[in-house]
């Protein structure tokens, strides 16, 4: 029931053609998202409003195709459609319907770019410890560019070599919103939050092996952070942060 | 070696008074913060610049007096001073020295305002699930005055009752940033965020019993939380939720 | 010992054809499933007297059907055979004995539906949160008919969205006993517990990644739940919700 | 917003008092208790319908005498008033405003019974392995009780002595809804449930040392067991127990 | 240095060939098996002076050949030979070697029978819950007689159809030393442990899935018996629950 | 009903006083103790029969004394009377009514022996590592005297000095059952148990600090132990690995 | 059986006045220690030799007194005695016997000092991150000192203010081994680490709350670590880190 | 900003060609390195002075190939050149740049030895409990050598059959830094480091099943060691433990 059934109802009302109280029972079951309930879906606006986004793992290069069809057939907008977790075979079943496809081999993200406007106010800056962490900092990347937002990365300076770290002091600073990406032994957040006064967002990755429990390690390092201006989200969760850093970059 | 230093001497170098190497030397060894690095002291400024904090837990009334005497005795501006986890003893010790100071007991918290200048530029709400969050809920409440944030807060909308929630739709839609406060089955970031497209900072409490492991239940729940706007901090860190809104409410 | 033996026993005591003494050590090392014990078997009563069940998982398609063919030979009633955890060659091996078994590709069932007589005395609801938890819903829907209920299901209905929940509260408040499978969070338990008086089965699935730790998170949350109309069941035990449903069911 | 309020608004809009757009405005932000929720409030029902409950620990004796004093004060309908956790100091001061109130000391509840009506339509068995099981079975029991069941108890019938057990196999086989509450090994429920074609809603308790890990052994061996009519409710959760069984008693 | 070596030296101290501090020397870095010490390698003897062992995981069929082949060898004693975690290929390299020997497939295990004397001098018991747990429990029964008992075996018997464990009560209780194997909720050991006096040596598996954690659910239980004569070994280790049997048996 | 009625009963079936079916009937819901299954109740024999036990912690010495007190009026043979976990009151308490009472304060059990008649056939002996472990190690002591064993014990021969070990190699080797009690790492059963071939069973201490929680590294350490005659009880329980040894020792 | 007795044993072999046989027989079941093992005993040296330790917690003062009492009455030289974890009262009684004897507060050690010479090659550098950390750090310190190394320390330069460790670049730089302290992230090893090529043992402290699980988040880190010079000891465990510390100092 | 730069810009400083302000801006903004940090660059110079270091695992035999030829053509020195956790395609792919290169299959590590130059001052001795524990175990002992250490190696040396042990008590004593590598249990550090008084490096290997958790038991019994001069690295972690050893060994 969208605005123009209710006003109709109550112009009913109104004529005598509804009775009192069949018009009572229908306001007592409205379906909520009758109410203009439309902004509670945030999470829908939020994710399809600005980028449109697909789960690519565990799906097949033909589901992940449907879904990105109906995606592109949508009238109401032309938002960028992200793929995380993909694979080549999904690449060239998307290519396909979408020329403009890009494939993040690092990321193993699709990115189709339909609209290139910047929400976000500020940078976002992606910062991760080793090497091996990556695929999930080029995750949050790309998703914080699909998402509307201008956004960089910085690769490669673990705490064990303060240098490298401290040789992008100003980037760092300039930043609105930082993405720190680390597993092992989770260090990298406290260090950059020591820097700066923007928020972080630590993101664990599974890097590691032995003790590092899949990510565990890391995980409890980041939530026992001595800097204050730390938050953190789930293990290898580089999507969930950049749509974190997202939601706060547009404030 | 402050910038005072330094000028004097680059004139001395100038005037032929300190020899090339000399002064390389000098600047190769010089100690870090002589290069104005006070603001990468972030730290210090993001708790002290705006507020200074003392954590009171096992800390002497004595001793949380004789920190505190130190901070009203400072030159540089006028600070709210916050005391987290105190008593009823550390207050009457730090009353005695400033009178202004106000005892929350929910939170047991201290706070002697100085600096009523509002600096964040929206209203930070935390929202709470059971009544038995309230204390880890005021501290962050608290914490988030002292820090120049206005601040409201709705206590006891548990997930098992949705109405209560649903009831205060506009006060969260109203929200800069919200922090979200839950014990037991940590169900209410999820929920709340669901609602917004506001940051939300989930702070997991250590309320409950059995398998609630003293918090770990709900820490879990939050970092898999199905709403994409969701970071977390550690179990009861009121105080620290408190300072990653505030941050992000200053941007 | 069956009652006929007991019986002919009895007879030789009173025709003196048996000592009193030999007969009370006949009592004393009786069999337990002598004394009619086949009431104490419910166990196989309650799988196989409504519905005979085969876990699939492990066994080879040859070994599934060898169980089906006895149990298709059984002369006691005609019950429904439900195999779980089953795949594409298992359904062939079981398909050529029982032309009328049906795969269910979802659930990874296989269901020879017999008996089709209605047991239990309500309706079983089956809602779930996101569409990975579907496999773990489909398995109790598949099951909860095959014992005997009328069942339904709602998916996709999780609490970062909770229009789409709200929009089915008519069906789920006329449920008679609601399982309520998810992952990630495990939040949904609480949420449309509060909804209803009806008892619900919580179903806590692997889903997710990261801090999930394979649907210990969910199981947490779950075992926590605010809400006081919850028992929960193990990981991913869509049979087993199945089977408390269907017992409550049929009371 | 209540019906009578609800049917005016529509006379206004019908006598042309209140404008349309005033109306559509009014109905968007009806809050949702308004449309008639109250049933939606059921958790409130659930506890405070039949028996209203206060859960004592961490409260005084002074704040838990406040909130029995609103209970009694209340119009709608006379409920029991139960109070879990409790001690005598409590007790006393409770005793003090309902002078029939009762203390259970095993379970530590108090009991004010002012609604004799049984509501469930069988009977509730508690079940218990060993004598420190107790205190938590004697929690569901009181709780049962005062939810409006019949209620019965068997204690001290551990699985390492099943002749205890099985001497009562005929109560076992009456109950309608059979709660088995068990620490340790947590055996219990899977031995009682392949006796009943009963739900069995298991309660696991803190009862055991060193690798008991408070409860969660017998938690764990509780939600793997291989009876399928059992479901798991938290440690040492008897009041929740209660709840459950209640609301199977009274489908 | 062997015992000869040893009377060797001492015939030259006293024949003054030796000098005494060169005697004190030699005898102060004696290496330890010198002196007889073979008893202390019990170790070995256990094992291999009864029944040599390889332990086939992680080994290539060419790697196990070689290692029987040495066994084969030997010159002290006939003893069986057992491979456990064996596999179709290793058996036919064996077999090759030693045509007398049997692959046990439901336990992986290949024995060769060289000596069939029996050194234990009871019966040794293997009981087992569920058909899943076999595997363990078969290589429990293999090791027990390969380390020369005589041994049974009780299948099937879980305790949720406690008629099925009491048909065996007598074989049960004419057992010497039990080996009780389960899975899930590992209740079978406190419920076998409390029909006899004899020792109950408990094997957890890790059968089960969602919250039995690979064993864990199981072995904790099996920790935590509330029977008095039940000791634990580690998950799946059907073997060294035979070899601790076996050194009871000997006794 | 006891054999005296079985009796009667058969001779009212003889007599034709008893029909037929009615005999049937009360045998088929004959009680299942009364089929003289007094030794099922093996559980009650083995701790009552040689040795009445009582567990201290948690009782109130007037409770303590209660049980004791029925325990000494028991008509069916002395048996010696422990109370494990009891401290000086409880002591204190017991003394009075039985003057023969000791107490052994470093495992604070008391001990009323009544029956010094020997039933273990060889010896039982307990080592351990730290003298922090000593507690433990003293409660299987005298638990193991109290069932009816000699038994005798080496402290503080920890794995880090092997000299103070190996000096008793020869007690060790004549042991019938060895009690291996140790906390921190818990090497030492498996060290023990290399130089011998008697059963060990291994009792993991909570001594220890940090990571090694509450002797969950020493029990695993021990459920791992690489010598095969090892078997595990729970953490800190000296009184189970005495009845477990017991047992083995009356084989 | 010391040098002397063997050496007399082998005269009487030389001497005709003890059997060849004898003499083997007496070699062969020689106590280990009367080889000279003396220094096999290396555990008691490296503690006694150089210091002599008490582990305070747990100890009465007067057992504390007894144990020192006893090591100042030793004959084999004057090492210096340290009692950790120890108390005022300790103080009191152990000064009465010492007046040498100094307490440390903050570690809550005792030393007496009585064997000044240093030891260790080089200075070893305790350096802690935060004010809560302070205990364990000092009794690294104090123990370090004890076991004759130069020590020194640095606190209070936790990662988020990285300014504040820089400024100590040359100290720690000039260490020849470092112990380094950290709670919360435990972050600290890795950035000190990665400054040096020393050796680095990190301790772990219990410091922290919530997810830091008593030091586990800070262990887990720094077992972790990405820099290749930290090994890590049990968590509080500062003693033992000064063990390690010193005998790498010596070498 | 290298040294040249900097002097060049205190003569312009000088020479009136660069204003005062400017000069203290540059400073101020000084990139770290600038000042001469290259030895802040430790961590470099630790894996890439002496041994240039590649982890393989998770690269492709062509991402190997590349890193390696990067570092052969690297001027300053000729290290070593070590990749860990290789295999064949791998070492075929190398051999082809590095004629000398040798594949070591225990370890699958490669070394390309170019600088043979002992470092180290002492032996590191790597010593191992069972067969299973040798790959990580010649892990350690080829990046040892790779290092620049003298390295040797005891194998099978494991604690349930000491006299195996013992017998090498000269070399282990002999060792100036010790490698303890275990698995299981993890007894063998406590056993070795009670014989000597180096210092001893312990690494838990994932080497066991069931209640091994895959390294975690031996973690804990490392962490827990009643040995003095133990410390640890990561579970299965050889090339950090031959790190650790070569950085104590070169001092």
């Amino acid at each position: 029931m969208d605005e123009k059934t209710l006003r109709q109802m109550l112009r009913d009302v109104r004529a005598g053609r509804l009775a009192e109280s069949a018009a009572i029972d229908r306001l007592r079951n409205l379906p909520f998202e009758d109410l203009g309930f439309a902004k509670v879906d945030h999470h829908r606006s939020l994710r399809q409003g600005f980028a449109e986004v697909v789960f690519g793992r565990g799906k097949t290069p033909l589901q992940v195709a449907g879904i990105v069809r109906t995606m592109l057939a949508r009238r109401n907008g032309r938002h960028n459609i992200l793929v995380t977790r993909a694979d080549k075979a999904m690449y060239a079943a998307v290519k396909r319907l979408a020329p403009a496809a890009k494939f993040h081999p690092l990321s193993r993200a699709i990115l189709v770019e339909r609209d290139p406007a910047l929400r976000g106010k500020g940078t976002i800056l992606v910062v991760s410890a080793g090497t091996s962490d990556i695929p999930v900092a080029e995750e949050a990347l790309v998703a914080a560019r699909a998402l509307g937002n201008r956004a960089e990365a910085i690769y490669d300076v673990g705490v064990a070599g303060l240098h490298r770290l401290l040789r992008h002091r100003e980037q760092i600073s300039a930043a609105r919103v930082i993405i720190c990406v680390a597993g092992m032994e989770g260090a990298l957040p406290s260090v950059v939050a020591g820097l700066v006064s923007a928020p972080v967002i630590a993101v664990p990755t599974s890097v590691g092996y032995g003790a590092s429990f899949g990510g565990v390690a890391a995980l409890l390092a980041m939530l026992n952070s001595c800097a204050s201006n730390v938050s953190v989200v789930n293990i290898d969760n580089g999507f969930g942060a950049a749509c974190v850093a997202s939601c706060i970059n547009r404030i």
